[in-house]
């Protein structure tokens, strides 16, 4: 049904010429998931999860994080996930260890502070934080005198993939995790782009590894084919409890809790999430594959779906009048950092066409 | 399109031999407004409402409301936009006037509070407060010596309809406002049933004369058709400058913003907004009648779509074999409050199986 | 030393022709306090806390709790004790009961909320709440469905003696503390006044009860002979870990703790705390003998250094030609509610004067 | 009278045969602020600062500042100062700009963040910021188009002097004061030392420049001379209304006001509050001179009266054996900083006495 339908839009879209590696939230959902939304949206159901699809997905999640006992909540959007999170696993005392980089420090609108946390930063090149980072600031923080008038470090907050696009090998995160269970703090892991960091570790970190290793994580949906959702999965039993009350308090409880369940449902039936992954990364390789032969400065090598290069501004404003993209800032007075991203939207005509674009500039 | 395969779906539904008067959000969105959903899902827009859909809902509101300068802003859920909105109105000493039965004073998890302030509550009777005890308490306050040790009313909170189904007349909210102005206090009306509301006025009270009187409600789409999404306007210029940051703060930015812009397209295209109202309140009145027929106690004289009776409680047992709706709880050993609520989601077909029902009841 | 320089001061004031029974902090600190300031004045200590009066007020009061393991804390003053206490034992989210006439609901300019948490009402009538009010509270609480969208009770926050002048009798402060321990929730006594109550329970009621039925408590400087002061102690070790920087976080943290020690020592020494706590309720009785001879009407019988009466308007005018005192509120057209209370600075021809004015009044 | 007295404390005092320049709350009040407190003890006033010692304070603070109409507030200590002024400054979507190495930044125990502003730091080597880089700030912050996800730059904290000790000059004062007007952000300086900066600056800086170039400023007690209090001053007619609600719901609220009010009186009538400033910086200058003589390494050039040296641990060890001050931290294996700091209970003789041991060490 829906199909033919939307094809027709796509058809439709086609008229409009630009490409678009904005972001990976430029359209709606996945066909698959939409149409699971479709299918229910007449049943009538209790509110605010109470419902057998929310039910199912939960299992479906505790089943592929080889977690049978892992408690499940779905928030709306990362924000408001990663703000209700932390709140709940801190203490009033205590602050929340992240990269500089992380986006609760920088593009969450204090919503962290809001909720009466400091950001505790660690310094990052590419994103990461390192175990001995951690290591550190902890053994620094209790050996001074003076530790009472600080902000203890209460947990730690890192992104897989980082906000750079760059992945924590396995070892990094056992490290990451070994060092927070030592000193007794969660660690957490925003997931808004999960599935992108599983899919181009290759098979080298799974699903069960983040279970294994994280307290708590969420798996993104809103970037990654949903129309919105995240999916927290919550490791630990003591941690979190009395999580309901805190997530209504957030403003983050959906009334029609069943519109989140009905979509990771389809997202965790048949592998969809990772089929979506894979093929959004192998897109964004590719997009990197053609910046690459074309000469084109790669600024961070990440291997998920964000790409960034260091273009000059002379082909940037070239490219700008075909395809859009972020420009990220300026690197000296001749080039700047631009930023691709290809999502579940992205299709191969897509990519062929910026090779095609790309195939005009002489380097 | 849609609609036949919308139509097999609510064939299965009714195998299901229950009927369902729980809430207004027992089921998705309203045919049309999943269209909409539908046939944009395709498109690539920008994030966070900066899309043309979410331009035309914003006009469309504006234009309804009759205030070409309002601001309009989208935002998820009920409890997620009281908090954003009374966290911009208040000053840190400054608490919000409400009903003791206030939505917010009650059902929010403390969400206001979370955000530091203080919910200063009106005694009430059925829900609603009057221009005098607002009047006496802003007056009482600063005829204290001791005001400044005490949260100042910053604000007055209304629900409009009530949390009990009932409505102001539009003299009362003239009333409201007028006091408000001339305290120099915003009035807010929490809309999550606006519609309802409106149409339960009969014509009295227009959504020109909330935008006229109020200087930020919002309209509800959640209970009204939507599958979520609550539009908050601003008829003041000088109330919620810099509310886009807050609303990100709250964790109330949704990614994809077009699919709230999209829904109250829908929404206030052909007037489906009033219609669905209309509709659902008639429905609402029609089961009025039938337990008033019936001889039962209409424990709360309500208009709108909820609906409160006190019923023995043999008949309610008797009637919870079939139909699902909500015990708010005893009076005395024999009785108990229940409450019946229409959504576009309710059929003829449920309203006569109700009748049925009822029928088999002597008195 | 300071007793003649005192007196000489003394003597000044008496050319002050008014007599004074408006609060309890009108003056600096008893002479004794004052004193152990003096001679600790030059003395070279580290910040904090960390100084050795400090240890030693902590040990007196450890001692005359009877609770050798109770960890004591200073703070500075009543609300900043309160808030600072509260938020150190509610999670985020959970309130805390209160009568509705608590400090904490009514004259703290929202310090509970401002820090995320909601004061969850008790009716009351004479400022006391019943253990019956908060089992019944928290029965009704998680009786409802919806709780999860409510704000659990997390702690009962009482004042010994009440804001009215009231106390609670061993038999309900033990009630108090079955039910709250039952629930799991602790019990807080805001001690302000703490030693009026103690004094005037006529040793039904001791400081070794207090200790045994609370979890934590703190003992009142401020009104009570000190320049400033609260001591928290908290008699449960599981409660309030982590309890310094949290102090320094609500700003509580004196540089110069050792003014909060020293103080503390010289009201701990030889029974000074409740020597003055006796004599000041002693002449709290006189005067309510005083009113109570000449037929006015006492509107609640409190047996601590607050009285309240009920007294003709015209009364009123003349007595505050001689007297100052405050006024509660009128009680009709004729009449209204007054309060005297006496401290450490009424003297006994204070007393003697009231009642050569009150004998001019023919009843 | 209390001199004789005190004297005899001294003398008990020096048979204390350490010398301590730890800190310069290391005692209780200056003398003649002590004086204060003693003649004014038995006076009965009204509470929380609507006595005459406070409303002269206030006038002899307004006088000095030259800003007959600025409003004067007393707090109790810097931190709780801090958070609420800035508290009282900023929207809730605005954060406050400080350098790295702020007071409220570091050691406040996240007192900002838990009344839910960020602090957003600007880097700094001497505890300075520049209004190069606060203007860099505002323009990248507004050039950034996601600066609705971000947090506004509401408002500038700089101490002076700073936590370094070093000091603004006056035309870098100016600088910050006017990027601060230029873009509509209050300029706020904690002055918990201010005086000592004032006396460092050799009257290039005066109060009345402060006064002139700040919004808000606070001049600090505790640190120089008083028991406690912090004196807040607000130039700017249209901030901060509303402070005492604010200030009483941050607990900051002293009950007898009165005592901020006689120790400010006492500090500046005849100059005193200048003259305490001088002298210590005076001893502080000649401790310096005491260690550069001795070749040792100044670490940080301050003219105040906090002074950083990078010494032998050798030499730490032994100077510890007589005299007490703080450890700042290694510099490598050999050396550490330390921190030295005088205060109105700093003696010629404690300086004679740290002249004679440094002579001990050879080079």
């Amino acid at each position: 049904m829906g199909m033919v339908y939307l094809c027709k839009l796509h058809c439709e879209k086609i008229l409009d010429l630009m490409i678009h590696f904005d972001t990976d939230y430029l359209s709606g959902a996945h066909p698959k998931v939409l149409e699971r939304l479709l299918v229910t949206n007449s049943d009538l159901t209790p509110g605010y999860g109470a419902d057998a699809y929310t039910q199912r997905a939960k299992e479906l999640i505790r089943s592929a994080c080889g977690t049978p006992d892992a408690r499940v909540y779905f928030l709306v959007g990362g924000t408001q996930t990663n703000a209700t999170v932390i709140d709940g696993l801190l203490a009033r005392h205590e602050g929340v260890l992240s990269a500089e980089s992380g986006h609760i420090n920088v593009h969450e609108s204090g919503a962290i502070e809001a909720a009466g946390h400091k950001v505790l930063t660690l310094p990052t090149q590419d994103g990461k934080v390192t175990a001995e980072s951690v290591q550190n600031y902890i053994r620094d923080f209790y050996a001074d005198d003076t530790y009472e008038h600080m902000v203890a470090p209460g947990m730690l907050y890192i992104s897989f993939p980082t906000e750079y696009g760059t992945l924590y090998s396995l070892e990094e995160l056992e490290a990451l995790s070994r060092v927070c269970r030592e000193h007794g703090i969660p660690l957490f892991v925003d997931g808004a782009r999960l599935g992108y960091g599983l899919a181009a570790s290759n098979g080298t970190i799974t699903l069960q590894d983040i279970a294994r290793l994280c307290d708590v994580f969420y798996i993104g949906g809103t970037k990654n084919g949903a129309l919105f959702g995240e999916a927290v999965v919550v490791t630990q039993p003591n941690l979190l409890k009395n999580f309901m009350p805190l997530i209504k308090q957030h403003g983050a409880l959906l009334a029609k809790g069943r519109l989140l369940g009905a979509q990771f449902e389809a997202l965790f039936t048949d592998d969809l999430y990772m089929e979506i992954s894979r093929e959004v990364v192998r897109k964004a390789l590719c997009i990197k594959s053609l910046f690459v032969e074309k000469g084109f400065q790669v600024e961070v090598d990440s291997p998920t779906n964000q790409q960034f290069f260091r273009l000059p501004n002379a082909v940037i404003d070239r490219l700008l009048t075909e395809v859009s993209f972020e420009i990220w800032g300026p690197r000296g007075q001749e080039q700047s950092v631009v930023r691709f991203v290809t999502g579940w939207h992205t299709t191969d005509a897509d990519v062929d066409r910026l090779a095609q674009i790309l195939r005009m500039f002489t380097k």
